[in-house]
């Protein structure tokens, strides 16, 4: 596996691997790979011949008073995952290969960023679509990897092909998680014992609001309320929101009607931690 | 000369000819097309095999209040224009080609847009970066044609190119004049005959600027005041600004020290009209 610093180097890399007729793919990441992250790039080995890992902490994707400065950074321990993972080329640019100053052009998302992570990081996704937007200009591949743990993310990404018109097919994967049901996070670094004993309840709250769904509960409100009455037994635990979106657009239910998407963000010990479920009314249960 | 009015076809012409090896050029107007576009057409035509013209006339940068509505369109005089110049195909889609809703993904620009036309015009470059990155991505050009006239513009989507790593070479044509030097814009088409004549106060200021800086003048006031002193002469003319600025970063300058740019912008019976000129110390006035 190679190790590539330069925007240069790894344009011309995937330029020449195009040239050849090969598939390209991109995991892209801000390091602190986890067992989530080697499965999206497990998926792209078996789909493309060569697969880009980018790591990169970007910072337009972090709001003041967030983790930037303390996101593990620990590129010899991401190198051995990449690889182990097959991924055949790791990018761990310094800023300067992504913003080379000036920076005057930047990638704005509208209504779908004010809800949800976006209502309490307010430019984060714009920060996120910015740098994918150089990335895949940059890499060129024709397939790009997002886990469905930041969903809201996936949601924005596929805007951003879609209006951009980029060729790229996003692929998303799904999320994986500890025996205890925790998503699989870098973040989930930073919590201490305590928390992390506590920190099952985001997945146990959305649960319960799967069940709520498909056992045929109509009334979002009614579901949301089963997911609070989960994490009202965690006093550790602040929610940020505990939502029932339609799983297209996130658009905040009052009725069920068909599939959704639970979503959900909670502080525990300092950690913010997001997660999110798919659920639908059991056609048995009308 | 052929005309296609979606997206789809466009995408699947161009990308045919790109793998014929061919140079894709693209020509970005709002129609209503003129010497300076049928110019920059016949410079395309001699450096790429398919010359593209968009016919686009592009809400996003207009602004509350501004010209969207009464822009001069025309199609069928904007198609025989194209052909006479050497464009090979015509795109002229409907709105929902290049804005298929949902609208959720801009492209923003910084501080490069709230100078000069950007302060006059809040969200105009980012109407046009918006539009242009649909573009771009849509027919793949290697290269695109714009014209010195629209200066700022054109800086502002050199950056677009460098930081959004399209790739894409920009080209840029001089401005075509009329006879009393007066720079061609389709806007031109709405002055009467006294604004008309009017209007070339515009250039001759831009020029007693021009020839002030050559001959020495390095305090950029003095040129300005030497810009001022030509269109006080014009009492049908308002001025928006008269600028000294520096090429690259159009930064408004107190002191000259090498090229300079001159960019103005002014209103004359309910028309606005822009230019600018190039200017330098000559090397002799020292």
């Amino acid at each position: 596996m190679e190790l590539l610093k330069t925007a240069n180097e790894v344009a011309a890399r995937t330029t020449a691997a195009r040239g050849r007729g090969e598939t390209v793919g991109l995991v892209p990441t801000m390091g602190a790979l986890h067992a989530g992250h080697a499965s999206l790039i497990a998926t792209a080995a078996e789909q493309c011949a060569l697969v880009v890992v980018s790591v990169f902490v970007n910072p337009l994707q972090f709001g003041p008073g967030e983790d930037f400065e303390r996101y593990p950074r620990n590129l010899e321990a991401d190198l051995q995952r990449a690889a182990e993972a097959g991924a055949d080329l790791v990018f761990a640019p310094g800023i300067e290969q992504l913003y080379p100053p000036p920076v005057n052009i930047t990638v704005h998302v509208g209504e779908l960023a004010d809800v949800l992570e976006g209502a309490v990081r307010p430019g984060h996704f714009d920060g996120v679509v910015t740098v994918l937007t150089r990335l895949f200009n940059l890499v060129g591949p024709a397939r790009a990897y997002f886990g469905e743990k930041d969903y809201q993310q996936l949601v924005i990404v596929r805007d951003l092909v879609r209006e951009l018109r980029l060729p790229i097919v996003i692929v998303n994967c799904p999320t994986l998680r500890e025996e205890d049901n925790l998503a699989r996070s870098s973040r989930n670094a930073y919590l201490d014992p305590t928390a992390r004993a506590a920190a099952s309840v985001l997945y146990r709250a959305l649960a319960a609001g799967a069940a709520a769904t498909e056992q045929g509960t109509r009334d979002a409100a009614a579901v949301r309320r089963a997911m609070y009455a989960v994490t009202e037994m965690e006093p550790a635990a602040t929610v940020d929101y505990l939502e029932v979106t339609d799983p297209e657009r996130l658009i905040v239910l009052e009725r069920i009607d068909g599939p959704v998407r639970l979503l959900g963000a909670l502080r525990i010990g300092g950690v913010r931690l997001i997660d999110n479920l798919a659920a639908a009314p059991n056609p048995t249960a009308d």
